[in-house]
């Protein structure tokens, strides 16, 4: 395999982007990527996007991106992993570019979610819809019985979610792409409405339009660049059960655990060596298992680690930085797409006010549905 | 990039099959192409299909099919390009292995669309939703213009039509896995009611349940397989407009023009190698149009090589020995995929009585929606 770097990325606003349509938020993330990698014609192009299909009615993004973006007749792939799509998409280019067939692949997310579809039933295709949607449970449901096994099997508590909810909050004011510019305390999430006990309202990543893509290149292609050459170390994806009662234990994320071990064998590095991450928080009980998976606390720590600040801007790993799926926003295709953005701005030294000193080694963790797949990517500065 | 065979193929039948679900049909298709390969392991999986949220309200797929086919915990990769699922499905994990990242992966494609979804608003998010679909145009509309296109600019005539349906649906009585098992002449084509004026309901593939599955392996896996050696040696995709108002020429597919170009410099082949092929017939026109897109015949000839005999079983070039979309059937998701089981049956000399002789070299063309995407592949016996 060809060594693969990311020579740009770039983000539209997160958020009700009720002027934009999917097509719009598309272009503008993937010729901010461009622009950011001196680029203009691409070999190939991959898009995750979960459900265009239910939430506006429109599938085969391959040839409507390809054609909006004016890149016509570059071949484009259309991926789907629920929530994983954004991640899935940067793994597929990168085989790509790995392969030798291609030079400079753009991968991208992208979901436009606020156009009037029934979102709640969109995403609960993303459970199995014979054992689970079909019978009334959604997602909120099914994260609130994962809460509630931690809970009983860890002690996690109440306030420990909120510390995760209002750290995200924090880092997102620091983010101008963010959805969500409102600091919020640990007591304010507590009280906040329950949606699916125990979560509450604040617990929940809000319904967004967004797009985030990156360029991925060769050796070759990328040593031709100005900007900070950042290199893709590692890459490990996963599958577990889709329905909940599948699952062996409801108080780990054993998909994140795989996803990460290959990425980890793969870059030579393990959870120590990585400075700043982002991970899957579409609740916050799911960023305190997605730590624990990734191997920066010991199972059952995360919540009691959230609280203490260990995943804090000045903490010891820094977790969501951008403000996550939490505050920045999750626009579900796009999410996993978004994440590496944030590595890759960590990485060169360019987060502004949110930077984290000496960033050298980044993790990005993506996860669809209640955590029926995985994708873990590694970056690093050469 | 590494060499890359396909070493297991795999189908279920085609139709309207009521007492099967999604899951049960790709895995039908799966553990059938997995025992043909002997194999009982893979490194990777992706699968092709175009709408699963509206006909069955079922994404994430990646997760579902990886957990009923008990490959748990193998990544795997839903891919969408309309009714080139399929294909892309198959080019992605052509990538996966001849990049050395995998040894062994799946390509496989499903549709289930039979089970109430509202079927022609479902296939009509292939087209650009804003600018065609949500006016009111179907694709049994968007093909009757291409097909008037044609008819005007080269005389093709309602007959020559009918030619392409009367032969498929003459091969697809040899093909036990079809859909259709009827004969029809071009007399019953041409006096079918009409659809959209000038294609009629027996120009039109049926809407049709089904999977088809292949295992594609490194050269080193390969070789240890007893069956018969068919290399990939050419990998085509291209996009065009997803509007047809946005193309230059109505009467022709530019995308399989360019998508075979690739194709054919990658493998040093041309028309005149190909001993057999499979192209996307959704309607008659399309036949038509393919074969001139593919080198086949010259531009605007298609209606009049069709009518003469050209693409039959005993013809220079036979087309669509299984009956192709319009008589084996068109699960959309599943059609790319099933191409190319076709053209493995062939090359490996096991398509009983509607085998071609001496069939060495074979090619897939599968196309989306109007022809905004396409993947073309060349296959060859060792």
């Amino acid at each position: 395999m060809r060594d693969v770097y990311v020579i740009g990325a770039g983000i539209t606003d997160f958020g009700e982007l009720w002027t934009s349509s999917l097509r719009d938020l598309f272009v503008e993330a993937a010729t901010s990527a461009m622009r950011d990698a001196s680029v203009d014609e691409l070999d190939g192009m991959y898009v995750g996007a979960m459900s265009p299909g239910l939430f506006v009615e429109q599938e085969h993004l391959s040839s409507l991106l390809a054609d909006y973006l004016g890149a016509l007749p570059v071949p484009c792939v259309r991926v789907e992993s629920a929530c994983a799509s954004g991640g899935v998409a940067f793994r597929s280019a990168f085989f790509e570019v790995a392969s030798g067939a291609s030079d400079v692949v753009l991968a991208a997310g992208v979901e436009k979610m606020t156009d009037g579809a029934d979102v709640t039933r969109a995403l609960a295709t993303a459970s199995d819809q014979e054992y689970e949607a079909y019978h009334g449970v959604t997602f909120p449901g099914l994260y609130a019985m994962m809460a509630r096994a931690h809970m009983r099997a860890y002690g996690t508590t109440r306030d420990e979610l909120s510390s995760v909810a209002a750290k995200n909050h924090d880092n997102a004011l620091l983010n101008p792409h963010a959805h969500l510019h409102t600091r919020v305390s640990i007591e304010k999430v507590s009280a906040s409405p329950v949606v699916a006990d125990p979560l509450r309202l604040l617990d929940c990543a809000p319904v967004s339009d967004g797009a985030a893509a990156l360029v991925l290149a060769s050796e070759e292609f990328a040593m031709r660049s100005k900007r900070p050459l950042v290199r893709v170390t590692g890459v490990g994806a996963a599958t577990d059960a889709i329905a909940l009662h599948a699952r062996a234990d409801l108080a780990s994320l054993e998909v994140i655990a795989r996803a990460a071990s290959k990425a980890y064998a793969m870059a030579g590095r393990g959870p120590r060596d990585i400075a700043v991450a982002e991970v899957h928080d579409c609740f916050t009980i799911a960023e305190i298992m997605a730590i624990e998976a990734l191997g920066f606390v010991p199972r059952g720590k995360g919540g009691a680690a959230s609280k203490a600040g260990l995943t804090s801007r000045e903490g010891s790993i820094p977790v969501n930085t951008s403000g996550g799926l939490k505050a920045k926003g999750h626009p579900v295709g796009a999410t996993g797409a978004a994440q590496i953005v944030e590595i890759v701005t960590q990485l060169r030294g360019e987060a502004d006010k949110r930077q984290i000193k000496n960033a050298k080694v980044g993790l990005a963790a993506n996860m669809g549905g209640s955590g029926g797949s995985a994708t873990v990517h590694i970056l690093e500065v050469v």
